[in-house]
């Protein structure tokens, strides 16, 4: 099979390498030259997500095209699909997800729980004040990492309101938050990752830590399952889909959004699972059966984050030290350039004892850095 | 890390992936276009082997340059060496490896019990009477995958014999066929992998299949190891070694052979162990720390061969059947052209029974084929 897939980054990265060791061929379109994915693809096509014509060529040298990401153009992506061209999940999908509100209105229409919502014309205090506090407020397109997302408390915050097409979100009280990898194959067959629990930083919103399986109840985890999986198959994706979840301090689950690609949540499968995400995915678009979800091992992942003070041509300190605790697993993507807070790369670590891995994969975390050295 | 591989095959496929995931670069010289590693590397070099001018292009742009098989041109690597190129495992040892004959006289001199051997100056049934029989004769240089070995029972057995400078060895009366994979970093810290179980198909000297853990007393493993380790360290090798045991019916352990690299027994660590043989080769010759080699999970591994009538472009089948089983990985390594008996990939299963892994992975071995296809 020869796969294409838009976007060089890492996911695509982790995804032509689970497709390579299947005999597969990976070709990515990217606009940055030797973009993570390029030195493990047969082929980089360097070129906008957004140009028809690239788009164009990478089906053309394509079995199945997939994506690394949901900002592309679908039009394209539905126009090439209309001729015949394997594109999985269907454009359709991403164009709903691609609109955070489109995506609510999905998941209503669909009967699966999530937050309380309303669309506004134009972000005025009043507009804010009638809804209530807390709330937050996401803009319709274009958020990630935590961008795009404003979370006011009271009025004291309005301030903080972000500019541009938005709507508003009641502020879940939340115990905790709670991930699902879904893949779903082109029979309907669905099947569920272990559910984890991901720790933000409430600055910048960015993931602090996360642990596989999550410290829940039994039966919350499968509410949590039931849930992602209902949401995959009201979508009727084929591919991995990452669905997160909001697990409320009253015990109530609402899912808040959805990936339609593998997800940083479910980076720990690569060691941990007796399948990897980036496998799982590629099985489900060359359609072939889905593999075990089984997880052999407690593991905690952290994301290697830019230092907030660098940008520039990334330099990474610490690696031996990181390579002297025992079960870590360490990834770095080969972003050229390091910016504030960018994800550069992930660890994972693996233990008997999930608590201890949880303190070595903080442990690693501050003494794995990546810094800007010189310009060559 | 810039890393070079002299080599492209699936050696330096694993290799280049796990260099990859810890964000480093790799070019590979093969000459063949399009290798197995080629897909998975940032660029390829095409050329021999044997060619010092390509070894010295690879060389250029590594920071260290290693091997994905020991049948190289080692006095060019040498000169590298010399002018101050970082090469692992140095050429010296590639030198000792190369020539079957001189690894025994290696063997002998660093007190390593191996079968007694003698080296003949002509293949001649006078020389192979007066040896003994059952004996092995062995070509010096050129053998791999069985080939180049020759056992002769008896006098009957005569007509075997091969034709090449080669020398002799006792037969050991084997009952069971072990390996290590040693890691050693310029230190001397070593690291071994647990001892595996290796059963060869008595009909072309090939592996039927491999068992991790191996089924042997604890006292056995241990002995095993040691023996691993203390070759390694006389080798004063830098980088991964697979070393090669007979255990006998008597229950004595000789070293049959030593690999200076990563090694088809050692496979099964990329998904069995904490550490795989491809990510700790990448760790010594880089002077990063030794990662663990905790086994997580029984695991039982086979070779897919190309069919014995088979010849021409390779058409994988079967693999939708292999991967509805449990705890399967498979690795298809990408060659274009399937030939007789040729390595074209592994299946490696993880099972909490290390004897139901071994049916699975047999029962894979029967249903993945590699067929030759029609021409394109």
């Amino acid at each position: 099979m020869r796969i294409g897939i838009v976007g060089g980054g890492q996911l695509a990265k982790m995804t032509a390498q689970a497709a390579q060791r299947l005999g597969f061929t990976v070709t990515i379109l990217d606009p940055t030259r030797d973009a993570p994915a390029s030195g493990v693809s047969n082929r980089q096509i360097v070129g906008d997500f957004f140009d028809p014509k690239k788009l164009k060529e990478l089906a053309d040298v394509s079995d199945v095209t997939t994506f690394d990401l949901e900002h592309v153009d679908t039009n394209a992506m539905k126009t090439l699909a209309a001729k015949g061209t394997k594109v999985e999940p269907s454009p359709a999908i991403l164009e709903v997800i691609q609109d955070k509100l489109e995506q609510k209105k999905f998941l209503s229409k669909a009967g699966i729980p999530t937050s309380p919502y309303k669309a506004i014309d134009l972000v005025e205090p009043e507009a804010l004040k009638n809804f209530g506090f807390p709330l937050v407020q996401k803009l319709r397109r274009g958020g990630y990492d935590g961008k795009g997302v404003a979370i006011l408390n009271d009025e004291r915050d309005l301030s903080k309101a972000l500019v541009g097409e938005s709507f508003l979100e009641k502020k879940v009280d939340i115990q905790k938050e709670l991930g699902v990898i879904v893949a779903r194959s082109r029979n309907g067959n669905t099947k569920c990752f272990p559910v984890v629990e991901m720790v933000f930083d409430p600055k910048g919103n960015l993931l602090d830590y996360l642990l596989a399986p999550a410290q829940i109840d039994e039966s919350v985890t499968a509410r949590a399952q039931d849930l992602a999986s209902k949401t995959v198959n009201a979508l009727k994706g084929i591919g991995v889909f990452g669905v997160e979840l909001f697990l409320s301090k009253n015990g109530e689950i609402v899912v808040n959004e959805i990936a339609p690609r593998p997800h940083n949540s479910g980076h720990y499968t690569i060691e941990a699972c007796a399948t990897s995400q980036f496998e799982q995915h590629v099985r489900a678009i060359c359609d072939l059966p889905l593999g075990s979800t089984e997880q052999w091992y407690p593991a905690a992942m952290v994301n290697l984050i830019g230092s907030p003070d660098a940008k520039g041509p990334a330099v990474v300190e610490g690696l031996s030290a990181a390579l002297s605790e025992e079960g870590v697993s360490v990834h770095i993507y080969g972003k050229h350039e390091t910016r504030p807070l960018r994800k550069m790369g992930h660890v994972t670590v693996l233990n008997h004892d999930l608590q201890k891995a949880k303190e070595i994969a903080l442990k690693i975390k501050s003494v794995l850095k990546f810094r800007a050295g010189v310009e060559k």
